[in-house]
């Protein structure tokens, strides 16, 4: 059996990293996207579709979960559509309106039961601290809470969750895709909308804010 | 805020219990219902709102979320129509045909996502290690690692998964719903029919022995 790395991408700019990561580790790539209700869908299904062809993932390890039912609980502007998304608002600890209680559980779990099921020991995941400030499931603890809950709780008990690039600011994510030869111009970070990016959003914010760091032009096109 | 008590109601002997326990302790309780796909999803809903009737749960807090996206997943039974559910062997370590990888997990994210957004502290799980023999997420330990994820993983960092009949064996359940004086003729058990229960699928075997264990009748009906 061929050793498969799998990777949650939602097409955006970490996910994309950590695709080019664990294709230069694995002989096989797994790639999982979660649709999950919320106002930008299309758009990253359809940059999580790009990045699969760019890596020549095989049509039986693509797999697209609707993840829809998130909306059902509510607590969060991006799955209901009564609350504004907030603009961004700097370096805040507080926990924006965009969140989702316990979301990474949902999203980690249903790569942990495919991972199970196609025989992958390894899960990349998107996750980044600097893209979510005030996010508790975000946070590296998070991430080794959830490994001893992966070995506690699965048949093999040897399938991980690894987080390359958890602690890089967005700037680092700008220079590693750049080393990779990463395809950064089929990625998608704005919560607001699908044909040009706002520019403005917390997600926008921070990506424009790491290509300017990084010295290089982001290749996505933005609203004038 | 009144304090409220969240528990995860299958329509099962195990979350009738607990729920007759939860309504011992809080001043309000709320009931989840998951259906992911099983095929005895539209009885197992029906002993659901008759148990939800019994202990006069506010609709507002009533919620069945629709999981079918584990039946994407595969590896189970439970959820493949094209595999046959065995019938019950004993008391085999063996982890059964009906195991869904990582089932568990998605369901406590819900519990824990609902319950951070309606101020729920404790979930209380239907889980029995006797009903799962080799399911690893229902060993306690698994929830022992459940906790300290939603310490690492929540706002509050104070809602916590309880388990009081987890090793419970389905005799000590059933005297258990007997002096609750819980309504044992709502739930089901059985895994293959809605109509009349099997009686021979691991489930109905497990709930049969119980009754017989504790000396009492099984008020539901069974295919003679």
């Amino acid at each position: 059996m061929k050793d498969i790395g799998l990777v949650l991408v939602s097409g955006g700019m970490d996910s994309l990293v950590r695709a080019a990561i664990a294709n230069k580790k694995h002989d096989k790539l797994a790639f999982l996207h979660l649709s999950y209700g919320q106002k930008t869908s299309a758009k990253e299904k359809e940059c999580y579709d790009k990045i699969a062809d760019h890596y020549k993932v095989d049509p039986k390890y693509r797999k697209t979960v609707d993840m829809s039912f998130l909306s059902q609980i509510g607590g969060s502007s991006l799955t209901d559509e009564k609350l504004e998304v907030t603009d961004f608002e700097g370096d805040s600890d507080e926990i924006p309106s965009s969140y989702v209680p316990f979301r990474n559980a949902h999203i980690i779990s249903m790569a942990v039961s495919w991972a199970e099921v196609i025989g992958a020991k390894n899960i990349y995941i998107g996750a980044n601290y600097e893209d979510s400030p005030g996010y508790p499931d975000c946070r590296p603890e998070y991430y080794e809470a959830f490994n001893k809950l992966i070995k506690a709780g699965t048949s093999a008990g040897d399938i991980e969750v690894v987080t390359p690039v958890l602690m890089d600011k967005k700037k680092d994510i700008v220079n590693k895709a750049k080393d990779l030869k990463a395809p950064l111009e089929l990625t998608w970070s704005c919560y607001k909308s699908e044909d040009f990016a706002c520019g403005v959003c917390d997600s926008c914010a921070l990506r424009l804010r790491g290509f300017k760091e990084a010295s290089l032009d982001d290749p996505i096109q933005y609203k004038s």
